[in-house]
């Protein structure tokens, strides 16, 4: 598996796929990618390509496609996880990579009583999200909205199964308890709260919307490990389902 | 669930409990304890203390315990992670500092032919293991041993549960199915590679002291993610077993 180039879909035409300029400017400078070689281009919506290069400059590449494929490394369930928002930039930005590299379709930033921040660095979050894509091998950027509300994302979810991530003594199990039990889902809803948890309001309104309390075990993890454990559980479990 | 303090069991003599400097400064300024308060202690080796605190100045607390359990948000199995020290320090402290959270009881730096750093800084890691002990409610302090070759960690650990991670298409299923298999394993060692792997001579070596190789899915994770999600999935199967 090699680390992949990313090229929006808009940038290939027929079977004609040009680069980025800043991933141009990686193939030829430091990579020193010339005419004829092949490399492997993901476009983020699923699609895998292997393109033969045609031209190489500094600043541009332009290749022709010679065999796609689709939804390549990608999981066999869509994967949401919300996350309070974090103090910590750092932080969130942790949980946001490694989500990707987890197999997450969508990574939502939440906005709750105990969150203090309101907004991502959109631009930054790109790239740290297509970085982590052309790494993991997968073939699909997971969405991440603007930060929203934990209600209004539960009110909204229609996904097969709802889980909120709380309290071990107010949890039914664990969220692999949860995943064993689940009839084949086809899409998992992880909310999980910001430093301090969700308040009980907010458990019990989710709740009343279909998403069942879990629990990630008895020791209080901090809000982006819990953001990881969640997806890492639900990705080993996928992968073995 | 309240942080705690931590302090060596060497400062707890019978019933009196002495904080070290940073912590009673940390007591005495930052949080204004005051004598007649009472605060959780833990001594990094399974005690968890309720001390009420008899003294207060700006560099020294001294309390009486009150009350001692064990093993407070401990595991219900014991778990080493091996993990191979990665070129970026920051990244192989985030494994360390999840692997506490998620209750590793040994966390191992790897040497192996793909790794390029040898050494790990003790006393930045310490502190690091100590703030993380603290704030996920845990009552014993993971061992970080100096870095080791993967072989000599494979030939030594006598855990009932050895597992390698590696490459999907050459593994026997996925750690979940090989934690789910095993017969109530009383110990269990995960080793994880470096950046790009172990190589296939280290986990055929490893194959000889008894490892199972398995694989974390189908994508390919940096190798922190990698040891966090072997610990995650670990600590989300042992909660619910």
């Amino acid at each position: 598996m090699t680390t992949a180039f990313y090229t929006p879909p808009s940038s290939i035409r027929g079977d004609r796929v040009l680069l980025p300029d800043d991933e141009a400017r990686h193939a030829s400078t430091v990579l020193r990618k010339q005419a004829g070689d092949s490399i492997v281009v993901v476009d983020g919506e699923g699609g895998w390509h292997r393109v033969q290069i045609d031209h190489v400059s500094r600043s541009q590449v332009v290749g022709t496609r010679m065999e796609t494929r689709r939804e390549v490394g990608e999981m066999n369930v869509s994967l949401t996880v919300g996350l309070g928002l974090l103090k910590s930039r750092n932080r969130f930005e942790t949980f946001l990579e490694k989500g990707v590299e987890l197999g997450a379709a969508h990574l939502i930033p939440l906005t709750s009583d105990r969150t203090e921040k309101e907004t991502l660095r959109r631009e930054r979050t790109h790239n740290l999200l297509v970085a982590a894509l052309k790494q993991c091998g997968r073939s699909r950027l997971p969405t991440v909205p603007s930060p929203q509300p934990v209600a209004d994302v539960a009110a909204e979810t229609d996904a097969d199964l709802r889980l909120i991530c709380h309290r071990p003594a107010d949890a039914a199990g664990t969220l692999l308890q949860a995943l064993r039990r689940a009839a084949a889902p086809a899409s998992i809803t992880v909310l999980v709260g910001p430093e301090g948890g969700f308040t009980d309001g907010e458990v019990a309104a989710a709740t009343e919307e279909g998403f069942v309390p879990v629990s990630l075990g008895p020791r209080r993890l901090r809000a982006e490990t819990a953001g990881i454990t969640a997806a890492a559980t639900v990705a080993t479990w996928a992968a073995g389902r």
